[in-house]
């Protein structure tokens, strides 16, 4: 039985490896490459070397950043009294499209989540607590999800920045834009009633 | 706004250019990388670099091969009497790893399709005309798909073999194994009933 070349089936290991490929997408994507000119490949694979050499995490706030600080952080513009706590790197760039938030970031790099052996412990806490009490930060915004997981997160937050005089806020929970009461689901609408506010 | 750093933007840029390969999944993918070990990506890079600098279509079959010839071609061992027609080099593999063909294949690089363009002159039709005619070939299979153009194409074939003296065949059509009479539809019904063979 014979099939793809060699440096074919290794192309299609590779991509294997990466999530959400399987070997039926890689096959297709290396099927794909190779009949391409080879100026194709050789773009895409100095674009992984040079990302994956040059992306670090920011030693203040944690996001990605091709130096020591990251392009936020390093923005003498941004309000450096406000900190938007968020799980994941790419929740900084959400909220950065929606464009109103001026202060800093702060990326946890996860969720406690005690099923998935996640606890406080190996999420960026420390790294937070530490940055309240040596800068002058006057609101911490908790912008984790609003899950089950994202909500104990929360917190979990507030208690360990509690007493640091610092204010600590949360993200609204409620129905979403353009959503109908009818389709909301039961702890949505609990939320959207809990934190209802007066109509002036 | 700030989104990620430069050089993760342009992995992403490179990644969404792959087919079936969304920005989001573009996004996901360069995420995961920048986050691994280097090596990672650097494999994979290498491979990217090394299948589409050696990979090449065989001179004879125009299956996928690192030299003149494929791996295929160069097996002494193979029935060079019969030749088994496919669309594409993915078949070739379909049909190895169905492990019952012995013969050479050859790749037509496509079908007969006047709606998208795709006219017989484009395939390798005059390459398998000589190869039958400059190599005793017994016996073509047309192993083009069960589809119209499929179909037309494995006509067209026939009629541009005629005459050679070489058996022309076409794969069966007809029920697939495991198909329910219930579920199959009028043309594959249609088809199996003309194809049907005498129960001995």
């Amino acid at each position: 039985m014979y099939t793809f070349p060699l440096s074919m089936q290794k192309l299609i290991r590779e991509l294997s490896k990466l999530p959400s490929i399987g070997e039926k997408t890689a096959t297709r994507l290396a099927y794909y490459l190779v009949q391409q000119e080879p100026a194709i490949s050789r773009e895409l694979a100095e674009a992984l070397v040079v990302a994956s050499k040059s992306v670090r995490l920011c030693n203040e706030c944690f996001f990605f950043s091709e130096g020591e600080k990251c392009t936020i952080c390093a923005d003498v513009q941004r309000d450096r009294a406000i900190l938007c706590v968020v799980e994941k790197p790419v929740d900084v760039v959400a909220i950065e499209r929606m464009g109103e938030f001026r202060g800093l970031y702060h990326v946890l790099h996860g969720v406690w989540s005690p099923l998935r052996g996640m606890g406080p412990e190996k999420l960026k806490i420390d790294d937070l607590v530490l940055r309240t009490k040596t800068h002058e930060v006057k609101e911490v915004i908790l912008a984790t999800s609003a899950t089950v997981e994202g909500d104990a997160t929360a917190i979990y937050l507030a208690r360990s920045l509690g007493g640091n005089g610092t204010r600590v806020t949360r993200l609204a929970q409620g129905i979403p834009k353009g959503g109908e009461l009818e389709y909301a689901d039961d702890i949505t609408l609990s939320r959207a009633m809990m934190g209802r506010s007066v109509v002036e």
